[in-house]
């Protein structure tokens, strides 16, 4: 993969509660600054694959996706397109599916995106999919035992508490630090400052997390263009090329996690990712990881090496992980600040990655050194599904 | 793609009404069949990356399903796995997913399985599925007007007879033909006989369909290991290579179709497939064509140029499409007798691609001269999704 593939163009909507537009509202909006983002100008007809990430189609009852929902709303029927799904990490495994594309010599130039419409249904029914955050009804359980995302990362946070002496002002710190940046984001759902004390004081929603512990419910989509890498320059001076890009996987069921306090999915995510790309984590300058829980974004921290097993409280609380920090962790403000539109948060993180890499992040930028950022997701069945790519200034 | 990437193993189960199989059973027989194809072994450990083909999962109630339902079925954790789902397509754009993972340089050696339950729920609903074909209730609305796969093909129908003189006995002769060669395949769904009388006498489902123009409902699940080309000696003395592999894309709405005598995606994904593969449909000695209603066989003949538009009920009627003709057409049975689980359909054709290259298909084994075969599928909103793979003897 390394200095075969190169980003050329990211586009997003800003995500939110949008009532007003359709999932190919959104789509075509996604579509359109993507291809606005490609600074020499890109024909769409150089497009010549494209996959589409979407979650919740069948799942909330929108009906059933396929390629061709993508192709028609692009307007491009004279190219392959194909829908996947990867739970909670469909966005960054979309990414992963355009760069595979590219690398198989088949496709110069295709398109990544993601959109899901997160709001339209009951909310009975939308909290329910956003609890069963991508478990099945079949063979695993965990979904009719009512152990949705919420409930399976309460468990994590209690035992991060036990192990590690993590508080919940640790967790409400994520949010704190999350929302503050998610303010200089203009695509975050939320654009408010949080305070420790006002996460503890939101209500409980599966003791220890809090309302403001959860990212919220969203509608959204993003896209990104990827080509070869030896033609990168001729859409942009500042392509952004792709060093690692990987999907770990665990067990679907609770009960067959040895810890509580690390998600298997996410070690092997990042480990392949790395090896891939030749690095090792301390040679990442910020990272946009799944922060769909405050404890989560603990957790992933120490599960991609960025800090060891019961560290990552008390470095956040140095500032280490602040936008200024030694190693900003979710500069754009996260999961906490967008919501989770599936199919397209990891391509939302993948546009940030990519923004502060070029450095036109203004007054959101963190300061490079490597010039490297890494994307994550994780959740699934049991959180058993993780996707990571790893970006970087130079091939 | 031609000469980067073979099959070295194919595996399915008997497809079937399998009330007494989960998901999960298939999957798991599924693969280990295919393991077990593979005539020199294989560590199962040396599969480095999986794509799950699945399609029903959402849409009829079963809950979302992502790449660790695979993952654990097939026992393998460390491996990166993800859910696609292109409409009746499935089966073959999974294959084509693991060829672009074995093409793009990461993997070696990669599993593509497709599995699906269509009998498990209720009639209405699991009749609404098929019927719905694939279409979604957003913004095409061809469910939500009745407009499900027999709708559709009968629409199809009735302008064949109008354009080319085709008659209800020419669409019940592609059964016949169909079902005679199904009672040879031992993974038949179906295993009888039909006789023109028969078909005309079959309930009216469309018209001019009647049942049995239509393929049953079906339970199933398939698999292909996939590997570089220069390495499948290791594990296989007759190696089958992929020449082509794509996806034609068409509009979503029936009323923006020009004609009702040609399938657009099957054009575009053929003609794509062919110029990968550098060859022409004369090279091609046999083909499973997707023939989920018994006049879209005709269709499909003609749209991949076997046939020049108006003359492949003639050439049938000749007997040229026969096990035993000059070019046949679904020496196993195709869909009409195997039925359609939707994800595992496409694997399911590319295992009798495989087997007859292999001259391993025993009484229904048809005559090579160049010894390549292809495999083809066509569904989605309005039909407008097909996959189209090229497989070869020699590379």
């Amino acid at each position: 993969m390394k200095g075969k593939v190169a980003v050329i163009g990211v586009g997003m909507i800003k995500f939110g509660e949008l009532f007003e537009k359709s999932l190919e509202n959104m789509i075509q909006e996604a579509y359109l600054n993507c291809l606005k983002s490609v600074d020499k100008g890109i024909d769409p007809k150089e497009i010549k694959a494209a996959w589409f990430g979407q979650w919740s189609g069948g799942y909330i009852g929108q009906g059933s996706q396929s390629g061709a929902t993508l192709a028609s709303m692009i307007g491009n029927l004279d190219i392959p397109v194909t829908r996947l799904e990867n739970a909670c990490p469909t966005g960054g495994d979309t990414f992963r599916h355009a760069c595979l594309g590219v690398a198989s010599g088949l496709y110069d130039v295709v398109l990544a995106l993601g959109a899901e419409k997160m709001r339209d249904k009951p909310s009975a029914e939308s909290m329910m999919a956003a609890g069963g955050g991508g478990a099945d009804t079949g063979w695993h359980p965990s979904w009719m035992l009512g152990q949705g995302g919420p409930v399976i990362q309460a468990m994590h946070a209690v035992r991060q508490m036990h192990d590690f002496g993590y508080t919940m002002e640790d967790f409400a710190r994520v949010a704190v630090k999350n929302h503050l940046n998610g303010t200089l984001c203009p695509f975050a759902h939320f654009q408010f400052k949080v305070s420790i004390e006002q996460v503890l004081n939101s209500p409980s929603i599966c003791w220890p997390l809090h309302l403001l512990d959860c990212c919220p419910q969203t509608d959204g989509a993003a896209a990104a263009i990827v080509c070869r890498a030896d033609i990168a320059k001729r859409y942009t001076d500042k392509p952004i090329f792709v060093l690692g890009t990987n999907v770990g996987i665990d067990h679907s069921q609770l009960w067959d996690r040895n810890s509580f306090v690390e998600q298997p999915a996410t070690v092997k995510a990042g480990k392949g990712a790395f090896k891939m790309a030749g690095i090792k984590p301390a040679d990442v300058d910020f990272a946009e990881l799944h922060d769909c829980f405050t404890n989560t974004e603990l957790l992933n921290i120490e599960d991609l090496g960025f800090a060891r097993k019961g560290e990552a409280a008390g470095m956040l609380k140095e500032g280490q992980f602040d936008r200024n920090g030694s190693r900003p962790i979710n500069p754009s403000g996260g999961l906490k600040a967008h919501g989770h539109p599936i199919g397209a948060t990891g391509l939302g993180q993948i546009l940030e990655v990519v923004t502060q890499l070029r450095e036109e992040a203004g007054g959101r930028q963190v300061k490079l050194k490597n010039g490297i950022g890494l994307q994550h997701n994780i959740g699934g069945p049991a959180f058993g599904v993780s996707a990571v790519n790893i970006l970087s200034r130079t091939s």
